[in-house]
């Protein structure tokens, strides 16, 4: 199988080491299959990306909420496409202490269902619309399927999702345009790079009208889905009977749509930016972006001064909001520090020995490209800061690169198996029939993530879809997905 | 029954008609018992009072981390005082889709058996000690007692539950003190007035050596338990096996301590501030500090100026890193605004009308003493942030001051059951014995809250216990109790 990105070794055994040396989040150890804990290390990784999210939220008009965790029964199973898409991979609750409960009890498995019953309780004219909610939380799924740490698990502990209502399918049809633009910024500024697709009709959120969804390519050449956005239409408007007030004092059903996100950022941003060595976080969102290392030589007289100025430096970089540690185990040796560190993801590591001492200097070093330079300690602030931004930039841009080259336009099956096959997402003339779709799933060897969002008449035109030889309608794309 | 404070109504009337007009939680209407919404003017109160909460155990050392909401049966029942504290009020999950599960799993009522199972497996020497750990999620329990919003609920949303673990007894018994701390200094900025007392023997956590609580004072004069902190010795370290590597080369089994907080601190911070009118919330932890109320009058031009303004001191408190909003709906009087703020609690309301436009100023309202002064604009956020901390002073004084003088001395039965129905916390002398206390339950009409930290000789020196008429070991306080 082709490879797209080289870390070195085989990207499931380079997952599980980094998530697990980087002491990210503990999988595999916790008595239940399927969840793990986020330590903290990781949960810091966690809580920066998160708050860039909320941030992103808050200021388009989203307002944050939290809904209980339990779903009875009667409430999940109320929009029926809806319940048959999820009624295998409930957790149900079924006793209190020792007594059985009237209704059983779902673990959410998210929240369309108790959110649209909670909107006709409080939504009751078009006054109060567009209604932007969103809330962080645990969702549940009893996967089947093997499990993953963040990729496929059955406690989805970092579920962002965001529900809104509308008083008319033009809004709603807006909203999902925002949505897509939400998403496009979080993951830019997270260096992650990402194709959307409309998913096939067959691929879509049980009780949608269509799903949009954004696919990051992992170094394995398999796409991972990071994020989906959903129309939902009336579909639960109409079950739960959230009626609303119109302008022209009729009554009818609002719109809404839902988005969501989850841990599996946290995923690809760790395996898009890492390397053979480790962690390469952006340094915007790095838990420690500065790591000060002491070079033990000289005097004893020499080392205690060489702590002091390590200490005054992370008084310096605290000072100007920036969030450093000094690694002083005596323990080990600075090579061996060094190596912890940069397995970390720490942008920036200081090295302090008897000659930055004498020349009242540090020296930096940048965790990509491991350049050196000497920096006296008054411009420290600011040449920390831009070094920062060009580490942010280079990583960012060698993720995008290498993305764009990957997506790949074929005009054949063969074409498109090999470049399937090596790790590509590759793009297909379609015709627009299911048939040849899922038939052609099977002939390239890679799963249908859906139609691009935009495609011009003049791409297409004259191309014909590879399996049945009809013009071709659009473009379908495939690839190895998880 | 004798009130603390008056609210012009009965307590819990006020309490369900504030947490429902300021719109902070849905209670009630959710279709499963025990468990509300939280809604967006809610959740941000309950995001500030997280963020001072994780700023002082995050500057204290202590780790935030997330672990699974889900605990095998197996692991649950592992320490035996503990699971029979807990049996009868757990939720069991047994099924995943259509399937049962091999072993049922129990919606977590709080952590210290997965994570001493965690434990185990992460620590090894005293060398990574001392640990501390904590978590902010939902616990669970199947109350069968009558339900009310965020004090007795069946999901408690809003737990931070720390963990600690040290490789001595004296360490432990450090941490607890460091513990009281963290919390006395956490009420006390959020003005919320406590007593902290040593839980009678059969009040503890089931599995701790002992607990200390935290009770604050009700308007209904009965106490609310706010915080606890529990040191829990080695019968969680003994039953899961967390083997230490001693200094001296030895291994023995690890000490913890645990401790936590609820939603019940928005409870109180509701309940201990508020008036006959609605909130008054601290202005450092309202989600708006201060809104802008347009006056109407004079012509349209003026008007059109007067919204002008508005939105240019909306942007100078910005600025001023004030959080405000600009209240312009046109279907609601001046009148009728004033008293939808102040029912939400907002600190300082900011008026500007034709007067205003023409002396280039505003008009400050303080929400506790209604207070009005005209503040130049160019002194605008200096005098806001000036009338904020005096507002805060007065409230926290307010409240402090109040319970104060409901903690209250007795050394008859008849005076102490006289203070307990007036709405008081009482102090008796006490002997030490179990049976005397439990009888004095009974016969002052109030729980047995424990015993203060310390009691100084002298306090109890020549007093004799109320009912056995032996000498006083030290004092037993009382209380009607939620």
């Amino acid at each position: 199988m082709g490879v797209y990105r080289d870390l070195g070794r085989d990207f499931d055994e380079w997952f599980d080491w980094i998530v697990r040396e980087a002491e990210i989040y503990d999988y595999g150890r916790y008595p239940v299959k399927g969840m793990g804990v986020w330590l903290p290390y990781g949960f810091k990784i966690r809580k920066y990306v998160i708050e860039l999210m909320r941030d992103l939220l808050d200021s388009t008009g989203h307002e944050e909420i939290l809904l209980p965790i339990l779903i009875p029964d009667n409430i999940l199973a109320k929009e029926s496409e809806h319940v048959r898409g999820f009624e295998d991979q409930v957790y149900w609750v079924t006793h209190g202490g020792l007594t059985p409960l009237d209704v059983k009890l779902a673990l959410r498995p998210t929240s369309e269902t108790p959110l649209s019953y909670l909107e006709s309780l409080w939504i009751k004219s078009y006054k109060q619309l567009p209604k932007k909610y969103y809330q962080v939380v645990s969702i549940f799924r009893y996967e089947t399927a093997a499990t993953r740490a963040m990729i496929r698990v059955r406690e989805v502990t970092t579920f962002k999702e965001a529900h809104t209502l509308h008083s008319t399918y033009e809004d709603s049809e807006r909203q999902v345009a925002e949505a897509v633009e939400v998403y496009s910024t979080f993951f830019r500024e997270l260096g992650i790079p990402f194709v959307i697709s409309k998913r096939p009709e067959w691929d879509k959120f049980p009780g949608a009208i269509y799903t949009i969804a954004f696919d990051t390519l992992m170094p394995d050449g398999k796409t991972l889905q990071i994020g989906t956005v959903h129309n939902l239409g009336r579909s639960f408007t109409i079950a739960f009977n959230v009626w609303i007030h119109m302008p022209d004092g009729s009554m009818d059903f609002g719109w809404q749509t839902s988005y969501g996100i989850s841990e599996r950022v946290i995923a690809s941003l760790i395996s898009v930016h890492g390397d053979e060595t480790g962690l390469r976080l952006p340094f915007k969102y790095a838990p420690v972006q500065v790591v000060i290392v002491p070079i033990p030589a000289g005097t004893e007289e020499v080392r205690k001064k060489v702590i002091e100025l390590c200490g005054r430096v992370a008084e310096v970089l605290r000072a100007g909001g920036l969030r450093s540690v000094i690694d002083d185990r005596e323990d080990m040796t600075p090579g061996d520090k060094f190596y912890y560190w940069e397995r970390r993801g720490v942008p920036i590591r200081i090295e302090i020995g008897p000659k930055e001492l004498q020349e009242e200097s540090v020296t930096i070093v940048r965790r990509d490209t491991r350049s050196r330079s000497l920096v006296r300690i008054s411009e420290l602030v600011e040449e920390v800061k831009k070094v920062g931004r060009e580490y942010d930039e280079a990583i960012k841009s060698e993720a995008l690169r290498g993305f764009a080259s990957h997506v790949i336009k074929a005009s054949s099956i063969e074409e498109a198996e090999k470049a399937v096959s090596s790790g590509n997402i590759v793009e297909l003339p379609w015709c627009g029939r299911v048939s040849c779709a899922t038939e052609l799933e099977v002939r390239v060897g890679g799963k249908a993530l859906g139609t691009p969002l935009k495609v011009d008449e003049s791409v297409v035109m004259g191309l014909k879809c590879p399996l049945c030889g009809n013009e071709a309608r659009t473009l379908m794309r495939y690839s190895r997905r998880y």
